[in-house]
Parts: structure tokens; C-alpha cells; sequence
């Protein structure tokens, strides 16, 4: 789903620019003759990876932050130099935002809250109409003026930057991310299907790990401790 | 601003197709393993040339369409493989706009009504859920069922399909459209300055044909016989 | 091998296309206005990014079909958005082949039969004058109508799909291939001279595992089980 | 048509280079590690710079030598750095020759018996194995060594290097070629319907400079010149 | 010889760009992390164009500026989104040459001094150890502290910006600017060793406007004026 | 600093064919008509690839030799075919560098002397004018006449072949440089300033492989060795 709302960020972003949505009324990649936007992505995972590509197809001049050489390596050899890969640091971070057009925030730590990169005091110093694509929304934002919002209400604006903040950004593209989800969960299925359950946890450790309940037991740590439950290892269940 | 509408009708296209829109619910460029949309681009002018640049951009499966084969030679030299430049005739149109999930409509004749390149028929025949975008709409739309909407409202639904048909598309990227129009008439306007009016008009031919009314007599020709009134030769005038 | 063999089955496949062979009379990448040929290829490894890699550089419209997700990815990054990477299920392949003008086999499960994945009924419905390039021949064959054929006559012919199916394709560009087995083999035959066959092969584990028969013993499982020997462990004799 | 031979010149030429032709046993492209083969293209014009796209496309190392800088820079500017757009001189062409692997002939000049621009002692020093396709052939041919050949036995061999010179090559991807007919000739035949023959002969000068006879009389000078009937101007037939 | 003047000119401007020179001690285009020198190329004709193609090439964050849409247009569709093509004002001039870390100076009027689009106002303000390239210096320079240099001793500072204005540029790249002159030339040589001198001075036009003085009279236009001499037409003397 | 270093050869290469340095007055990319110069270089690792992409950025014709096939398959992948990437052996290193304009060694051991790839023998049969830059100078060199150079004097000529031996080469882009480093050590001085030196040596084995000296023994293996000391495991102390 990464790479559904890291290509999604950047039309979501090219929208939230327009004049009636309260953006700089600023097309992406400008026209000839005309400045393009300057579209800075904070972080290089899936999600930055994937936003990159679409804004560099649009035209953007794009800078990609993060904290792994390897990352900017990997990006600028896929890139070429079609974007310019910053080591990412807090110095680095308020430099390019507060030059941006527009912003993703594409920082995800798995099973954690993002970290808040961008803060309060880079939103009021950002420009007037500049906007703010926080991907990261589904696990808290990693921007501090983020909250929440829904495909029919998607933006709101704060200190005069545009936000889009929807949760769930890949349900407003359904068909697309349904056969994603199919593509990925499908050789899953046809273990469970021809093998029946019990065995097909016995031989693949990655469905092992998905397994949060079994006969009444809480199989997954992290829900048992948040929910104060007694964790069980499901390899002891399934013995 | 054809180039600015060419660019942003894609970007209008993309949210058209959202979920929420009433569209397909698909991303332009898919995702690995997942198919992109089909992107067809009637006119291989500089509409449609800037909305293939666009789309390409995006990662879509483009068709464009065009009857003049030195256009096609130029689209298939500027995009190498990435578009299929294909000969526009009344049976291509069909097969192209039955497959598509998005058409942008970009035939535009100077001065003249656009033609009615998608029929009323085709859209009955579209897949439910696709989405078209009539960049003429300011000539009439070369769409038969597309009426002008506004950035407030841009969509309607005909026979599920979605239309976007804003007129003045270039109003949503103010400052875009702005610079844009700057650079292309900042020469004019300092030769008005330089020399006056007159001396302009004289010397710049491209000015002259511009000129619409002078000493209270009407000196373009289509505006005079439009508006019935007497047509004067602005050389006369200047004399 | 597989990297030659990818390679040529492009231009196996266009000279097939060619109406002298049977086929549809198509160039692979059309001419500006005129559709390319749309190539299938089925499997995304070693032979077939190697086959995409010539088909886009053709001009087609390819679309290559795999079920590893994260090959998907590589060739998506590779290729930018000049191939269709699609996941492969029953329903895909039956899709694709039935639209394609030319499909590439390139499914080789090593030391296995290749699966029937194109099926005689497949093959019967596909477009008059299409072709089938079988680069898996030496393993059986990925299409159902496949049978080896040699240089000296390459193609046949069923229910008006044109087969190419060389057993040994890289035989064909003889100098190529000769250099790039060298250059494969090098580095064992250094550590031969350098070091005598005993060192090497206790030396370096690939050697080893590449070790059939010795002092009379069958040292490759594979050969001892398929031929009722004795299998003796290479170790044991090298100690 | 030129556009098709100049496309169909690459993958005849492949072909020629395979071993079982009497070629060099060579892949265009080579593979990783082993060298591709160089192709000279002798002539910048429609045929040479649509054989220079497909060559570029298989990976080769390619030439392309042109007397025209105009025709040099075009060159440069579309390939990017992926051919060497070379001045033509004997110098320059003896040079290239003699260290290609394949040459492709593309030296047309419309109306008049193609240059003979490689001699039968380059032929002699050319390196054994290497190919040459000369699509100039229906004007004669831009190769001494060369004469025209058939579909059905399309090279001969001179002095160890392969010839192809099949006239009429287009006709092997006979659909391409037709649809490539069509789209040029369709714009007159719509004017032939709409206005009958006579009005839009005089409305559209390149359908009058295709009239070769009226009313009895030859309309075309060449043709008169080398017929030796009188010409007659069509104009005053029409008048 | 701009061709020539326009690519050198990236790599003296790099070369400028050492701490040894002077300069800010910066690579063109960075590494993955660090980023790359803005280089700001005012003109986009053949110079800039060719500078644009260098720089791009190494992977600097390229500029360039130009009055005429159509070549912005033009540099646009060549180079995609890898420059950044804006509309020439004083204004945009002075912004980005103020940011720049290279400035190559590429305007040029044929038969003129360069306009001084680079004031000494700029050069104070730029940053320090940013490097300019003065092209147009055989012409008197576009840069207001710019006087010609020699190879052997091509650079010098002021206001801590390296200055590089070695008249000649060409020279330092003897074989490659002798063998573009010779293709230059090559066509009028030949014409004049055909046809004796008079005769290939009437049949080629552009040969006759350069010639500057036949039998003791001065007949270029421009040096009569210059030097005060009589200026006789050339044909006059033909005849 | 390899990153740094290889895209610095080919700047200093450049520079080194300039005539006023004794080469052969080429521009690496030659221009529209003439031809580029050819780039071997030595080595298709870090310093390789990054040499690579700078002279393909600049138009050269471009050879890369390793012996490692994954290299060269990446290689040509991160390329297409604007390098020829092939198999290095004796043979193919004479034939490549005798050919050459501009030879880049980027051949290092850590920790162990360059291998002499080019030698005396080589360098006396180059092209006079042809210029070598030893990217391995700081190891030794992969040159039999290379001896380090300063950047005050960078050159200088055996058998009439520009030598460009400068230790240090990043050196000369300090700005670049810094930031570079920089990115590379940040992670390990901020695990330094939050944890200290003894809990940061003993959570990350990477910082304690680079730790010299400790309580005045030598804590790394090879400088005991090299300076007869006695040698103390770091984990001994540590504990």
C-alpha cells in the first residue's frame, strides 16, 4: 500500500496547489519558461521512492531527504540526476522546507509513531499556499500540525500551507490497491486453500507472524501487551 | 495557456478517476503488478503534446491520436516508445476511446467550433467509471455531451462516465498561467513603451492583428461581422 | 546463456512476425501512426528482462508477466514505465496471450519440465498470424504446441500461430555466446592451472558442486538418483 | 515506406549476422561482458535515422555517417549520446566500414540511381562474417557488390560478407505497411470523394504532382523524358 | 565553433570551480547526499544549449535562460525535466545568478558586442568562490568585469568570483575544432576546386557573402565601414 | 570519497587533453560530426561507476572492464548501452587501452597495493596525447609510470602520454567533499556524544573495527603488525 499513496501523494499534492483549494495556484512542473515547483520528499523508502517517480514525471524539481547513504545512492543511480538526494538532517530538513512548494511526508517507522521532522515553527515560516502531504498520517503524521482528514474533506490549512492528511489515502484509488492487496496476499490464500490452516502456519513463518488470536489466545506480543491480555506463542498452539 | 491546460488536464483526469469522484478508483500508473490506466489523447497538437508529456510522466498506458503525420513523427521522436502516436480516423477514435480509462479531449481549431470527436454514442460505451476531460470547451467542447463547469464544481456524470470540463482550466494555477502569459506578452508591452502606440502597431505586425477597436471604429474583422458593425482596416487608421 | 537467449528471441519473434514465415506482417514497433505489435512475455528472469529490454528498445508494447512481487518491482524501476510488469495468475496470462502479437516463453524452473502455462486452447484462440517465441524448448517447453526445431528450419506452424521453438538458441550467434561462456568459466579454469584440480575444488564450493564423477564415483545426487548409482559425497573422496 | 525499411534494415541485418546465414555469429547488443556489434549507418535521412532507432534500441554500438551538419545535430540531439553522428567523407566511411560489423545502405536520392558509396574492395577488406544491407536496392543500391534478392531468399555472399538486399522489403510486414499507405494516402482519396477528381487536383498541388497521365496525355516530365512522349503540363488540361 | 565553445565551456567552469582556482571547491554534481552546483546559463542558443547538454550530463541543478519562448519550448521537449527553461528578465537574471556556483555567459549577437547582461552589482553580490564562464568574450563579453584571458594563464578573481574568459576557447581542443571546421568548410573547398573560384562565388551565395576583398576592393560591408575603405558589391566585380 | 574521487577523473581528465597540457586537444564528447573521444576505464566498482556516469554525461564513447559478470550486468542495466561493459583480461586491457583517448585506473584493494593493470609496455604503444588518470595513485597506482602528483601540478608526460597522478583528489572539491564525509561519520559521532566512547565502541562493531589505539595499546591488527607492536583485542579492553 506504500507504493499506492506515495504515487498518490503527489496528484493529492498537485490538487492541493490549486487556487481554490487555497494552494499558491502553482502547476508542478511549471510550463516552459515558467519555474517549476519544488517538491521536497523527506524520506526514501517506498513511499518517497514512489512519490519521486511521479514528480519527476510531472516535471518538479524534486530533492529527496533521508538518512541512509545507501538510500541516496540507490536513488540517485534510479534516478539519475532528476532529483537531487540530500542526506537528511535537521538543518537539511528546515532548509528545503521552508523553500518548498510542496511537501511529503513520507517517514514511516513500522509499528512506531513517526517522528514529527516537520514542526509547528516550519509550517509558519513555510510560503503562503505551499502545501503539506503527510503520509505518514496513519501512524500519527510526521508533521506536528497534522491531523486526520477523509477523502470527502481532505485539506484543511494551518498558518496559511495547505494540508492533506487523508487516512487511507490508497481507498480513493480501490481498484488499483485491490489488486495490489490481491497480488500480495494471493500466495497466502492458495497455501491456506491447499494445505488447510494449520499446516500452512507450520510452513510459512510469515503467516505464523500474522496471526494475532488462536483457540482464545492472543498470538501477537505487541496486541497483548497493548491490550493487557497474556500472550501465547502460536507455535505452542499449533503443536 | 494550452501548454498549462495541455499539463493540468491530466492532473484533473487522475482525480477525476478517484473513487470519490464517482471514477474507477484507479492510479494513472498502476502499481508493479497491477495494470496503469489507458490514457487516450485526442490531438497531437500542443494540448495534447503536453498532456502525453504528462501522462507519461505519471507511468500511464498513452495512445495519442492525430491526423497529420509529421505531428506523429514528432510524438514518436519526442516520447521514443513511451506513446503510441496512432492516425486519427473515425474507427480508431472508436476502438481507442472504448478502451480508455481516461480521454483527454485536446482538438482545438483557432477561431472555429471544436469538432465533435466522441460522440454520445461512444460514452454509452465507455467502461463505467471511466473519466474524460474536454480541454475545448472553451471552442464548445469536442465532447457531444460536455457542457462548461467551474473549479467550484468541476464534474458531472453522463452515463457513468465522469466529465471534467472547467472552462478556463488554466484559472486554477494562477500563478503559472500568470508568468506565462508575462513572458508571452512582456514584448509587446515594452515595445509599447518604447516607441507608443503608434509606432508599435506599425512596426509590429503580430501587435496589429491584436488590435480590436481604434478611434471608435472596429478593426478585426471576425469581431466586426460577429457583432455587425462596420470593419476598418487598422493600417487605414495608423496612416 | 539465458541473457543471450532473452536477447534473441526478440529477433527470433520479429522475423517470425514476417508475412515469408507465416505471420501477421507486423514490425515490432509499428511506424509513427501505425500500432506497434503488442509482445507478451511470460516470466520475468534472466530471459525475459533480457527479451524486454530488446522489445521496448524495438519499440513494442510489452507487457511482462511474473509472480515474484519484488521482480515486478526491479523491472518497473529498470524500465521506467516502458513495460507493463503485471502479476501472473491463470486469468492474466489467458488476458495477455489473447491480445498479443507475439508471446515470449521464458519460464525455466532450473533442473525441473518447464509448465504448460500457454495451453492449446490458448494457441487456438490467439490472432491469426501471431507468434510464439519457446525459449524454454530445452526444458520441455512452456506452450502446450511446442516441439524443438533447429536452426536450419526454425518455425512450424499450428492453428495459424507461427512457433519458433531452436532447441540450443544461442548456437546462432556463436562468437557472442563463445565470449560470454568464457567469460563465465575464466575464473574456474585459472584456479585449475593455478592450483590443481584437488585445491580448487576444495577451494571454492561452486567448483564443487559442479563435480559429476570421480576416481569412478557419481558425485552429482541428480545424475546418482536418475541413473540408479551410488552417490558418494565429492568431500569424502577430495579428504 | 521509408520509415518501414529504415525499422525492418535492423532486424534483417541481425538476422544476416546469425551463423546459419553465413554471419559472423553475432547478437547486436552483445550481452554484459561481451562486446555488441558496430553498425554503420551510411546516410542521416529517414531511412538511416529510423535504422539508428532500432539499433540503438538492441544495444549496439552505432555509426551513423551524413554530409548534412543539420542532419548531424538532429541526430545528436535525439540519440543523445547513444550513436556517433560522424561526418561523411570517403575517409570516414572507408574508416567505418572496414571495422563494422554490420552496414546498413540507406543513401537514397529521390529520382536518380543511389551513390555507389561502398566499393567492391571495401567489400574485399570488410571483416569475414559481417553483413550488409543495402535499402537502397530499388534505386539501384548504395553497394557495388549489391543486386536485388527476394523474401523467399533474401542474401548471397560476396567475399565472405553477407548481402540483403531484398527489394521491396516493407512488403514483409505487409500490415504495418499497408496502415502506413493508408495514413498518407487517405487525406487525398477523402478529397477525391468529396470534390471529384478535377477540383481537387486543382486545390491541392501535391495530389497534381502525383498525376502522371490525363486526357492521353503524359503529365509527368520524368516520365515523358524517359518514355519519350511529349509532356504536357497538367494544368493546362485542367484548366 | 560555438558547439565547441558551448561544451567547453562546463568543463572550464568545473575546473574554475577548484579550491586550487580559487574556487568554492564544489563538484558539479554533488555525490548521493551532498548537492549538486546550481549552474545558471544565460542564452539558450547554440552555446547554452550545448553548455546545458555538459552540464546536465555531469548532474549539476542547470539553469537557463532565454527571451524567446520557442527555444525554451525547444530546450523543454530536449531536455525534459532536466533544466529548468525560464524566461529571461532583469529580474530572473539577477535571482539566479545570485545563487548560482557556476554562471556561463552564452549570449551572443552576431556582428555586435554582447549585451552586459552580468552587472559589476552582481558579481559583488555573488557568493564567494562562484566561478563565471564567459563565452561571448571574442565579442566583448556579456559580463561587465570580464576581459579576455589566454590557456595559459585563464582565470583571475574579482570580488572572490573566479573569472574565465579565455579568448578562443577552441583552441584548447585543436583536433576536434579542426575537424568541425573541416566539415564547415569541406563543401565550399570542394565547390571552389570543381568550379574555379568565380564560378563557385555565383552559383553559392553563402560562399559570396563571405568573401571580403577581390581585386582591391573591399566588398564586405561591415570591414569597408570599419576601416573606412569603399565598399564594392561583389557581383559587380563577378560579372 | 571514491564517489567523490571518480567523478572528479574524468574533470581532471578532460583537462588533462587539452592541448596547453600536452594532450591530444580533444572534447570527450566531441561534437555533432565529429567524433567523441574513447574513455577506457579500468574497473567498474565505486570509483568505475561513478567515472562512467560523468563521461557518459559528456557524450564520450565509453569502455568499462571488470571481472566481475554482476558487475557488468549492473552496468549495463544503470547504462542501457551508453557503456560497453566488458570482461577484463589481459587481451581485452591492452586492445581497449592502446585504442584509448583517456584511460581512468579504478582498480584498489582495500588495504593491499593496486594491481599494475597498465603497463610501461602499454603506455609507450598509446596514442601520443592520450592522457591516463590513476584514480589508485593513494595505493600505489594501477600504472607502472604513475608517481603521485600535487593539485599545484598535476601532470606530467611519459612517452608522450599526460599523466594526472593526484593524491588527494577529493581534495581539490573540498566543499563537496566535507558534506560527503560529513554524512558518512554524523551517525557515529552522534552515538559518540549520547551514549560515550565506550558504550558507543562496544553497541557498534563498526566504530570499534576503526579504533586505533586504546590505553596505549594498538587495538588494530594490521598497524601493530606494520609497526611491530604488540597487538591487544579492543574487547579485552573494553570489557
Amino acid at each position: 500500500m506504500s507504493e499506492v499513496a506515495g504515487r498518490m501523494s503527489i496528484q493529492a499534492g498537485a490538487m492541493a496547489l490549486e487556487k481554490s483549494m487555497g494552494g499558491r495556484g502553482m502547476l508542478l512542473g511549471g510550463v516552459p519558461g515558467v519555474e517549476p515547483a519544488k517538491v521536497v520528499i523527506i524520506g526514501g523508502g517506498m513511499v518517497g521512492t514512489n512519490a519521486a517517480q511521479m514528480a519527476v514525471g510531472l516535471g518538479a524539481d524534486v530533492v529527496i531527504l533521508d538518512r541512509s547513504i545507501d538510500a541516496l545512492r540507490r536513488l540517485n543511480a534510479q534516478f539519475d540526476n532528476r532529483v537531487k538526494a540530500i542526506y537528511s538532517t535537521a538543518d537539511a530538513i528546515e532548509k528545503h522546507v521552508l523553500e518548498a512548494d510542496l511537501v511529503i511526508g513520507g517517514v514511516l517507522v513500522p509499528g512506531a509513531a513517526a517522528p514529527k521532522l516537520v514542526t509547528k515553527d516550519h509550517i509558519k515560516r513555510m510560503k503562503p499556499g505551499s502545501a503539506i502531504v503527510d503520509v505518514a498520517i496513519d501512524q500519527g503524521g510526521c508533521v506536528e500540525t497534522s491531523h486526520a482528514t477523509t477523502h470527502q474533506d481532505p485539506t484543511y490549512i494551518v498558518d496559511e500551507v495547505v494540508h492533506y492528511c487523508v487516512a487511507n489515502m490508497p481507498g480513493a484509488v480501490a481498484r488499483t490497491s485491490t489488486f495490489a492487496l490481491n497480488n500480495a496476499t494471493l500466495p497466502y490464500i492458495i497455501k491456506l486453500a491447499d494445505m488447510g490452516y494449520r499446516e500452512a502456519l507450520r510452513q510459512d513463518k510469515h503467516l505464523l507472524n500474522g496471526l494475532n488470536v488462536m483457540h482464545g489466545k492472543v498470538t501477537c506480543k505487541e496486541v497483548a501487551e497493548a491490550l493487557n491480555f497474556e500472550f501465547v506463542d502460536p507455535s505452542v498452539l499449533l503443536a
